[in-house]
């Protein structure tokens, strides 16, 4: 079995300008470690405090640091397997409070104790956002993990938010994320009904699922290659799936004059491979939407994610990029949460400009 | 101006059952610490690898951790608050990385770097969740910040969810969480016209702002104290708005016999104060729960938040409550996302049991 090694982190905050007396938290904080056995080693800078590392028999390990400018930091690394474990650590850092406190008294500013951060599990639950900030999830299974030639395939179980499918660490869709599927089909503004629609990627199946309770006139859905082992080649009445790659039928049907009511484009953000059509990735992005506008009705609409409203510059990029095809094209978008996102996300409306009667 | 310290995390992931060579990894990582001018120190315990610990002129500091069961920890800490002392930072997690990669070739099964952890900054980005993950919001101002007799009261911004409510360090409702609201109030099916509603708790004044726009007959919104130094005291045409103790008032009418088409329940989960009252934060529960039926008509319905649905126990044992007031009530549950809550919320719609005609 795999230990899980526990990071837990306590930050004491002073008023700003507040000089600390680094050697009298130290000498106070001291005998809280040593009573645990633990073997002290101190390192004292001439302009910015000390560092004092205490370590266990059992190999754990706590750092205290302490800054003049007034900012305490206790982290403990410890074993963390057994519930025993983890009392023993809040135990030692309500100690490590308690005496702070009475030090201080009201001056200290903010104290804060972070929840510790799991490591060296089988089961990770750390899966940044698209912005960069750093989340954990309730994650208690791992379900599929696996390398495919073209990305790591993972499905992992969350209590809340159920499977989670995640594409070379991206969270992609979990199956709370109905409103994901929602978005990228047109908030529920659009008529299906006997409509012809396409879908290019969308390799977890939930637009299509959706979309064919609607009654469409034919739904085809291009899975891209990497999506090609994980769901069955479907055939129904109203739909079909295709697993290949998409450009060369984008092409193939612009030149026979196929045109559809609606196009979805639900490939990743990110394209995993541009060549040969293309090597650069926005490039790529504009070859899409340049077949996509082709194959698309005069009146047809085309549906797809953009991504974290938090990144403008990138979804300013975009929005360049389609003042930038063969055709005039306007656009819309929409923010939505999606639940297993932990952050909001944009989606595109884009159809071709109605040239004046 | 405070500084930031980051705390970044590196993390490598050997197969299971791989004994690692600690000694090789340490001779191999110790150069690109050293290239750096940082001073080392070794520990290295009989059975548990070893801990080295390097540390610079300028108070920052590196914990390498080699654990012989095939794990590497990589923990930096410093001051983070220039571009350039992040990507020194990351230059040296990334010769950390391609350096273990060289030496382990394919051997290596994962390895995780997570976003820094920004720590004795002004702004605060770290708000665990009900369920206690570990989660950084998109904190980029503190619009308000001060310690009321009951509690501590912060308005922070996000650049995504707008100014966040936290109390006591709980996220309590953002701009962007109609959700929550719309969800309290019975989800779209209720028709409040002409209606007598009253409001328990409700701060923020989200409930009454959408309320108004249904053209009740009256809204009485009784605010728990703490928050009365946050709004304005308010009174229009269909709703007034009272800065009292609602259970004083609750009893009252009771007593009179006043009787509401609905009962919004929007005290927090948790409340502040149960004295003079009762000492049990279940019994304040029961209490409030008892009295709103009291002044809740025959076919009138109550509505509440519960908690995270993964606090399991917290919702059975709140359930169980409900079969234990003074008169026999039924309930359902709805699971919604509130944006900013970073995890999925339940909220209860409750009525008195109908007596068989």
């Amino acid at each position: 079995m795999a230990s899980v090694i526990g990071k837990s982190l306590l930050t004491f905050f002073f008023p700003l300008n507040f000089t600390a007396d680094c050697n009298a938290i130290l000498k106070a904080l001291q005998p809280i470690f040593q009573e645990q056995g633990m073997t002290e080693t101190v390192h004292n800078w001439e302009d910015h405090g000390y560092l004092a590392t205490y370590i266990t028999k059992n190999g754990s390990f706590a750092n205290l640091r302490i800054h003049p400018h007034g900012l305490v930091l206790v982290d403990l690394q410890s074993f963390n397997d057994h519930t025993k474990g983890r009392e023993e650590v809040d135990q030692l850092l309500n100690k490590v409070e308690e005496r702070m406190k009475e030090l201080f008294h009201g001056n200290i500013k903010r104290v804060k104790r972070l929840p510790a951060i799991l490591r060296g599990g089988v089961i990770d639950r750390y899966w940044p956002t698209a912005d960069g900030r750093l989340v954990e999830y309730d994650i208690d299974e791992v379900v599929y993990d696996e390398d495919s030639p073209f990305q790591n395939i993972k499905i992992l179980h969350s209590k809340q938010f159920g499977n989670i499918l995640i594409l070379s660490g991206d969270v992609n869709l979990a199956e709370s994320d109905l409103a994901y599927t929602q978005a990228i089909m047109g908030s529920g503004k659009e008529d299906y009904t006997g409509k012809e629609v396409l879908i290019l990627g969308g390799g977890d199946g939930g637009i299509l699922y959706e979309i064919v309770k609607l009654k469409p006139k034919m739904v085809t859905m291009y899975m891209r290659k990497t999506c090609g082992d994980v769901l069955d080649n479907l055939k129904g009445e109203c739909y079909q799936v295709l697993i290949e790659d998409c450009i060369p039928v984008l092409k193939r049907y612009a030149k026979e004059g196929r045109m559809f009511d609606y196009v979805i484009n639900d490939l990743t953000a990110v394209p995993i491979s541009t060549s040969p059509e293309e090597d650069s990735t926005w490039e790529f992005l504009r070859l899409i939407l340049d077949l996509s506008m082709k194959v698309l009705k005069q009146d047809g609409k085309y549906f797809t994610q953009g991504n974290c409203i938090n990144l403008t510059d990138a979804l300013t990029l975009y929005e360049e990029q389609l003042s930038r095809l063969y055709c005039p094209v306007e656009f819309s978008k929409e923010t939505v949460c999606v639940p297993s996102y932990m952050e909001l996300w944009v989606f595109y409306t884009i159809w071709k400009k109605q040239t004046d009667i």
